[in-house]
């Protein structure tokens, strides 16, 4: 199988870098057939700008969203990002490993998101009516993919368990699982997590690379989230909220996850 | 008073764009000082690198977090970092406006985020122990400023609604509010939203901008989201979980906002 790992740590010989390293060897040597895109290294361009698209006329009203599907239908896009876009159809599956800044992705991935998903390649698929509201969270043209989180964080598990300070793991996670990965067509399989990467002895390696290289090992057996389609029944259209008979009075991030 | 304005949107003649000089316009006409950070105008760096070190030697292991602390406190940060952290200490309130892309903040702004809340500025401040995890969530370098987002969005309002697929509003700008803001002392005000920026006709404007001078107005006087302090007694230390008898039975980020 292919897969596509997107790194992002400005640091090769971080904790970061070494999972890196080891997720490309545990890969090729199953057989797959890696690539990788270390976005620090790369010295990814993170904004969005006008400079993107070369179509707009010096001093015109730049607008991201059409002018996007512009440059996209045009075939008018940067190399980079159209170059990652080749690396998204090519995989079968895609790795996402970033260390959790501020509750978030780093920047230059968020940057990657914003200027990789293109109108007319990650949204904007799709018949967009009253009655169908795009092919997307659960269709679209990554469907059939599979994609992961590999995540490190510095703060202690119990910091963000289901009534930690820092919000349940998932919940602060499921922006990107769900609005960034489900939205385009990705299954989504629960994220590897590790915390508390100040303590990190050759022990604690150990362990975490075991527990990581069993996961790469299940990475086509793993059970996605089980995340509820857009367009199958449950939802409301236009309105996109849950049907009434379905999770029945429950809200929040929780109730787009079937039981 | 004083207020920072930072605002993130590449195209002046946005909506956004619009709301921005209403804002400065309305917050100057009420006698306040207006500083605006434009981080698009200004071309503002969104990666955290290396570069910003001066310090670390060409080739020497780069560490985030200890790097970012050394160079706060022997005052060889870059001057564009060290200019908003100013920018910040001058303000009574800061205003982050921006459109919601891929349900958080544009990469351009979280990448302000992480390199303006250097190590000694916006973290890692006062005592980190197990009986004190540092002056935080509530407490911090930010405390007794208030801060507010300004946010627009493409989706309709149901879409992030309760039961909304989108999730949330209030649970989307979470890790906004309560890890970004909450987190170096801000006192958070609810947000002022914008739903359906594609629908935006004259009538549609005035309404928003009534709305959004009317937030001006009053803010010295909106009671902040009711956040529980870290420190307060609340939380045990140092799991940081919420105590049995605080919220009890109750999980994920609405537990951390007491009633």
């Amino acid at each position: 199988m292919k897969v596509l790992l997107v790194h992002a740590h400005p640091e090769a010989r971080s904790l970061n870098g070494s999972l890196k390293n080891f997720m490309v060897e545990r890969l090729t040597q199953a057989g797959h057939e890696v690539q990788v895109s270390d976005l620090y290294a790369m010295q990814w361009k993170a904004p969005l700008d006008v400079a993107d698209f070369a179509h707009v006329e010096p001093g015109a009203h730049f607008d991201p969203v059409l002018d996007s599907l512009r440059a996209f239908e045009d075939g008018t896009q940067p190399d980079d990002i159209a170059s990652e876009q080749a690396k998204l159809l090519w995989a079968d599956a895609v790795i996402f490993q970033f260390p959790l800044w501020w509750y978030s992705m780093p920047a230059i991935l968020k940057g990657w998101v914003e200027r990789v998903y293109a109108y007319g390649f990650a949204y904007g698929i799709g018949e967009h009516s009253d009655t169908h509201w795009g092919d997307r969270f659960g269709e679209g043209t990554l469907a059939g993919k599979r994609a992961m989180l590999v995540v490190t964080t510095g703060g202690w598990a119990p910091h963000y368990s289901p009534r930690g300070i820092n919000g349940p793991i998932n919940d602060l996670l499921f922006p990107i699982h769900h609005g960034i990965l489900y939205y385009p067509g990705f299954e989504v399989l629960p994220p590897f997590v590790v915390y508390r990467t100040g303590k990190v002895d050759d022990a604690a390696y150990a362990r975490i690379t075991e527990e990581l290289g069993d996961r790469l090992d299940a990475l086509w057996t793993t059970t996605p989230i089980a995340f509820r389609p857009q367009n199958a029944g449950d939802y409301e259209i236009p309105a996109l909220t849950l049907r009434p008979d379905v999770a029945p009075g429950r809200t929040g991030f929780a109730a787009h996850v079937s039981d």
